[in-house]
């Protein structure tokens, strides 16, 4: 023990004494710079330091991050409490954050956290996060049960696309003078229109069946069918709305959806029979496993960049590399518990707080916005609600039934929000209109918990009063 | 099933007629824009489209990660395949994606993937990934195993940190003048070139001994002991030194020493405790589980914002952070297994990438350089090897496994670049410098094992020739 003892101090005193030695001997030496660095006043010095290293990108970056985590977190959590889904908290988060409300309230602390030069950045984060969330959605979509309820669930949810589709081309035709950017055809504005009426977020309604026990129930099977059918279908509609916006002729145009079909059919038929013999769970085991995860990552990555290089957005690539992954149990679980928690809780917020950034409501400051905005929403409910409604019952379900699944299909949440900003990005959607539909987005999404509520209220009272009247 | 069909078709054609009358009805509604919008030539439009959508930051970043990750992959099974570890082969592979050879052989295609306005966004990426990485890295720390072998880990950790430190100030004497950037301190300079020889990558260490079967013998146990403390030791060395070197002057060096001591401080003594009395596996589960992992990430990117904020890299913090988490192995495997494989697989190949692009082998083009290389390689495998094999021997182990424990411990892998990307980003060491302590670290963390290799193959020699003799 002293021998040891001794060592360590010789070694550190030949250091400490070598080390002043150096100094020493180097403190003569300095190569001043060509230019005069800049040195700040010793007073102000200090804290002015501290203050300009919140300015370096990475510093930014870290803020961002933690306001968007905490904030989504925070009201996310004060939805649930109140019965709502969480998702619907996260959404409204991220409006709060943007100039709707934190801006408006706190100019200085918004340019602060959340610069112009800073946003371009935040929106490849936001963009990489909806990627992987996407593959995650596609690994997700189940068409087992599509075939045992094929007929009602394709009737039914083609119907409630078609209904709001036409509903919101329709309304196209009056806001577009009014609210599209100029330049922009009328075809493109019109047919975007119609998405952002007729689409059906699968994940929140999943998430909302969950929490009111009818995951299980007959209602929650076909809902589930319809949102997934409904998702998938407007995915498609999507891309190729988006392929005939972006193209600039006739050729472009059929070049684009040429492309699309041709990616969508080798996806199908060449990809998704290969990646089925090579991956398996067995082959995820030991020291191979990482270079796999790195290879589904990377086919996501390619298949992502396919989709933006010909014109689509490259979320359509992710979900496209989700849904022709291996469909086993195991193997989800395996990638599901690798990918979806680092990209629900850290990249997904961003995507929220991103669109919130561009949803503007202060623009929405004479009584025309507020009147386009009853109409989008009115023409939402209306077309989602009665394009489910009616054919469910026609095909069988009762009044109530029918109903019920209407509201649940007016649920539109995370999935019209990428939506929306796809528009945005392809310079479609003006921040006027693109803040309206947001809105539109939170109403009916909002809505879902307490139509539900009321339609069983209505039926036990009705019950009630028929139990009492015989 | 008629009737469902009957309905369906309705549908069907009300929409296709209705959205063919509305498109009609607007087909001369069109708002012109106040400048004209540019179409590109009918004919050369398409493919210029298709190549132009290559261009835009979304569709670069997958660019880069294809290529990055396909090639630290390939690169890192090439070096497995011939005994080496993987994380050789994938620093070896960032460096081949830089100007050293890519850029070299082939500028245009360097230029197209790594354009320099993209290069800002790829390091934020990495940095990300860094963090997350010194998080688990910090989460793995084990000081249990120190207990038992304190006295000869710390003895020789420290003095294995302490020889080539010294070494490596002496010989900044000498390379001042000619290598450091005009403006640099000579103390900031001679502290960094301390830091760059006398880390050793515990990572790496840790995969050598499993691969090689040492990692359970006594000699494994004391070289991950000693790697531990001398990590340790060495990122609160690289933390004053970075706080010495940002410093403007003597109060400011006080100011960021003290805030960093108190910052450390309330980590491990205030946060640490608390930490462990609400994080535990049994609150991970159930549907609270993302709000915790949210917690986790949250507290992380706070911590990492700090030691930003305090002019230390927010490295430090992400590690700090990992260290302060409880130490429980269900709670370790809960938290790894939903970060590390992102991390590893998908953001660390981007630090490898982003290390290689500053890397400029080419630089080194005259003699001076190449001899300026051969000394710090030799100092800093003298340093090391000296530093850790004498103190073992004379702390009682034998010559044999003292050899094999300096060999051990002058792996720098990983770490290394960690440290050389901060004093890069410090603007302590010039690009020249840089690329010759990269490839001291490529040589020495290359080395260890053909060096372990050899000993053991002297040993037996030397053992057959005694046998042979008696």
């Amino acid at each position: 023990m002293k021998r040891v003892l001794a060592i360590y101090f010789v070694v550190t005193s030949v250091f400490v004494v070598g080390i002043c030695i150096t100094l020493y001997l180097g403190r003569g030496m300095f190569v001043a710079a060509p230019v005069a660095v800049h040195i700040p006043s010793a007073g102000a010095s200090v804290w002015s330091v501290l203050w300009q290293n919140f300015h370096d990108p990475l510093a930014r970056l870290l803020v961002q991050f933690i306001v968007i985590i905490v904030a989504t977190r925070a009201v996310g959590a004060a939805f649930s409490h109140f019965g709502q889904p969480a998702v619907i908290g996260e959404m409204t988060a991220g409006v709060l954050l943007g100039p709707s409300l934190l801006g408006w309230l706190s100019p200085g602390s918004f340019t602060f956290i959340f610069p112009k030069e800073s946003l371009g950045i935040l929106q490849l984060f936001s963009q990489i996060g909806v990627c992987l969330f996407m593959f995650v959605v596609g690994l997700e979509l189940d068409v087992s049960n599509l075939r045992r309820r094929a007929r009602t669930a394709i009737v039914v949810s083609h119907s409630s696309i078609m209904v709001p589709y036409l509903l919101g081309v329709i309304l196209a035709l009056v806001l577009y003078r009014s609210f599209a950017i100029p330049g922009t055809p009328f075809v493109s504005f019109a047919l975007f229109m119609g998405i952002a009426m007729s689409i059906t977020a699968f994940p929140v309604l999943v998430r909302i069946l969950a929490d009111r026990g009818l995951a299980r129930t007959p209602l929650g099977a076909t809902a589930t069918t319809c949102a997934a059918v409904g998702d998938a279908t407007a995915w498609v509609i999507l891309a190729f709305v988006v392929a005939i916006a972006r193209a600039t002729g006739l050729i472009s145009t059929l070049l684009n959806l040429g492309l699309l079909v041709a990616f969508v059919a080798v996806m199908l038929f060449v990809a998704r029979p290969v990646l089925s013999r090579f991956l398996t769970v067995e082959r995820m085991q030991g020291h191979r496993a990482l270079g796999l995860i790195a290879g589904v990552l990377v086919f996501m990555t390619a298949s992502a960049l396919v989709t933006q290089a010909i014109g689509i957005h490259a979320l359509f690539g992710a979900f496209l590399a989700g849904v022709v992954m291996p469909r086993d149990k195991d193997f989800y679980n395996y990638l599901a518990v690798r990918l979806e928690n680092f990209s629900t809780v850290f990249l997904l917020p961003l995507f929220f707080a991103f669109s919130g950034l561009r949803t503007q409501v202060n623009m929405l400051n004479d009584s025309a916005s507020w009147l386009a905005v009853a109409g989008i929403v009115a023409v939402a409910i209306t077309g989602k609600v009665l394009g489910s409604t009616v054919p469910a019952r026609l095909t069988g379900m009762s009044w109530h039934e029918s109903f019920q699944l209407g509201a649940l299909m007016n649920t539109r949440g995370l999935v019209e929000l990428i939506a929306l900003n796809i528009g945005y990005d392809l310079g479609i959607l003006s921040p006027r209109i693109f803040s309206m539909l947001v809105l539109m987005a939170l109403v009916t999404t909002f809505m879902t918990g307490p139509l539900l509520g009321l339609m069983n209220w209505t039926q036990r009272r009705g019950a009630g009063l028929a139990a009492a009247a015989s």
